[in-house]
């Protein structure tokens, strides 16, 4: 057990912006309302996973919706009090623990938030080791955990209860759509899992390993040391090339936001240019020339993370623009991920490009992210 | 209390087709269902409204969805078991009766599948005194009855809980893009209603209404007399031309069938032409030429209701097309929507033509739909 600090929530907060591959919320704003509730006097603990008692009654916390929204329109403050006191009613119990759904972006705060204003444990683990644009694409759904039930709510004090669904693909299915008459933001609190479940199909350490990306970018930006060097050291991984975006295509459509961004190399990479797809998370990085996409690079579900390069801030989708000078980090993702069964979920076809092979990243067992 | 029979659903699914003013569901498709469920044994009550305690707990039963898909795709048959038990364990109260929330179309006749199927009485009044395509257009949500919690459920047994939601109008901003997820139908069971609120804001005896209108086009049918005299005889209201459908624009979209059709005049309408336009439900009726709409003859809430010329079966939105003879019939619809606050949920401006005055039919007192 470790109590959340401000500093800690600095940390993880960079360094879930950096995991969240371009996505998974702000989590500068997410940073600003935790520090807000620490300020208050609310406190917050966080379990190691292995702590977490085989017959603990858990569920996960995390906002659906639009990054481009989520950064203009702000939670009301009382959601995950809201959505967890709506699932507890509908279960009939407590819940001893809240978990993660997404360590990338703000949905790493979420959690943090949710424990400070229930009083309950936050484990440290998620469900994604990154952070991904659809519900199905979870090691814990993946891993044969049940959504069932779960619960929604939106700033204006809607709650929506899912009772049964066929599987996780129907949550995505049936939350989406909600989510946009909601205003493109929402917050759910999903699943009535025992510690068992989520031991077994967690991805372990993802708050540590945040808030340790996120110091070694503090730290480098005091010793002016590379921002690159300074994540790839902990997360393993390699940086893809450095370079100028020239070109963003945008839109924010059926709840996601979508595009595709040209980056122009720069320095070693002048000349060159590569293509990065995306759906809210970046998904697909190309070799090419300013017009034409030739090999993949790097894609789903290993992380492809943009830093500013005179910061060391992770670059969300939503703020991409012409001129930004960025370098691109491969991460190899989580081995939960690579089996034939879960890239069925979270492989490149699964987001519409059939053609990209996905070729893992190479990964020194019991380091990065496990 | 009377017991529905074999014949009452043959009549009770006519005359409801017809108090369906185009939508509401294809009534014949709830006929064969109920009638099958007799075969098998099942019977139920149906209950005066006067007869209903004040404290007793009533849910509504009603199908959403887009006539244009429910002719197609058809109930698994068990949906109004599975509603009604997953709201009842949310409410933790088992209802003591069931009431209709749309008499209009196979709204009719899926309480009373759910009475049979459940047990319970099914309570003779409804909601609407016809049919409209939008939850908040109720008699009883106009009256102030909350519509929360609700409970929704497809064919595949995926099962949506409405915990909490501001008013009937985000039900139906809610739910619409949910039942267009479950294939754009899917049954739900709204609100945890007291005897009293059902009593005070319902329209009563719209059953038997039904069964009358139903009866009087099947006695019509056999003594060779005029169809739209015989339900004007039980609604009030007048024949508001007879004429050939001579275009029909439709298009299922956003969960609903819109659209408009041309219908050309014959015998003592010769050389006339009206327009009506509808979602789901026939909306506005105007007089014009084959081009251009002039001035309106009728519109909602009153209820504009196509009759086949020889068989005088109700004309469904989904059933039109060209070459169909009609009469084109107006009714009175229930006082209850006559007010300029029901006129602002149920009247044209509601439906999108601001500029229609609604000019109310003429009604005698304690004729037709109360």
């Amino acid at each position: 057990m470790w109590t959340i600090t401000h500093d800690d929530v600095t940390a993880i907060a960079l360094g879930a912006g950096i995991l969240g591959t371009g996505g998974g919320g702000n989590p500068y704003l997410g940073q600003l309302r935790m520090q807000e509730l620490l300020r208050q006097g609310y406190s917050v603990q966080v379990m190691n996973l292995e702590d977490l008692p085989d017959d603990a009654l858990v569920c996960e916390i995390g906002w659906m919706g639009a990054p481009t929204v989520g950064v203009e329109k702000l939670p009301r403050g009382n959601e995950s009090e809201a959505v967890i006191a709506a699932l507890e009613q509908y279960v009939g119990r407590k819940f001893d623990a809240i978990a993660c759904s997404e360590i990338g972006g703000s949905n790493s705060i979420a959690p943090l938030e949710a424990g400070a204003q229930t009083g309950k444990p936050v484990i440290d683990a998620d469900a994604m080791g990154r952070a991904f644009p659809e519900m199905q694409m979870s090691t814990l759904f993946i891993g044969g955990v049940s959504c069932n039930p779960s619960a929604m709510v939106d700033a204006k004090g809607n709650c929506i209860v899912f009772d049964h669904l066929e599987d996780s693909f129907k949550l995505e299915q049936y939350a989406r759509p909600l989510c946009v008459q909601m205003g493109c933001t929402a917050l759910l609190a999903i699943g009535a899992m025992s510690g068992a479940e989520v031991k077994r199909t967690s991805v372990r350490d993802t708050l540590k390993l945040a808030k340790q990306v996120g110091q070694a970018v503090l730290d480098a930006r005091n010793t002016k040391a590379s921002f690159s060097e300074a994540v790839l050291n902990i997360t393993g991984g390699v940086e893809l090339f450095t370079g100028k975006l020239v070109d963003v295509q945008r839109r924010t459509t059926a709840g996601f936001a979508r595009g595709e961004m040209i980056i122009e190399g720069l320095g070693a990479h002048a000349g060159g240019f590569i293509h990065i797809a995306f759906q809210n998370e970046n998904l697909v990085a190309w070799r090419g020339d300013r017009h034409t996409r030739q090999d993949v690079m790097a894609c789903v579900p290993d992380l492809i993370c943009l830093l500013e390069s005179d910061t060391g801030e992770p670059i969300t989708t939503e703020q991409l623009r012409y001129g930004l000078r960025v370098n691109v980090l491969a991460i190899p993702c989580t081995d939960k991920f690579r089996t034939p069964e879960a890239l069925k979920v979270v492989g490149p076809a699964a987001f519409g490009y059939p053609d990209v092979v996905y070729s893992p990243l190479h990964k020194t067992p019991g380091q990065g992210i496990e």
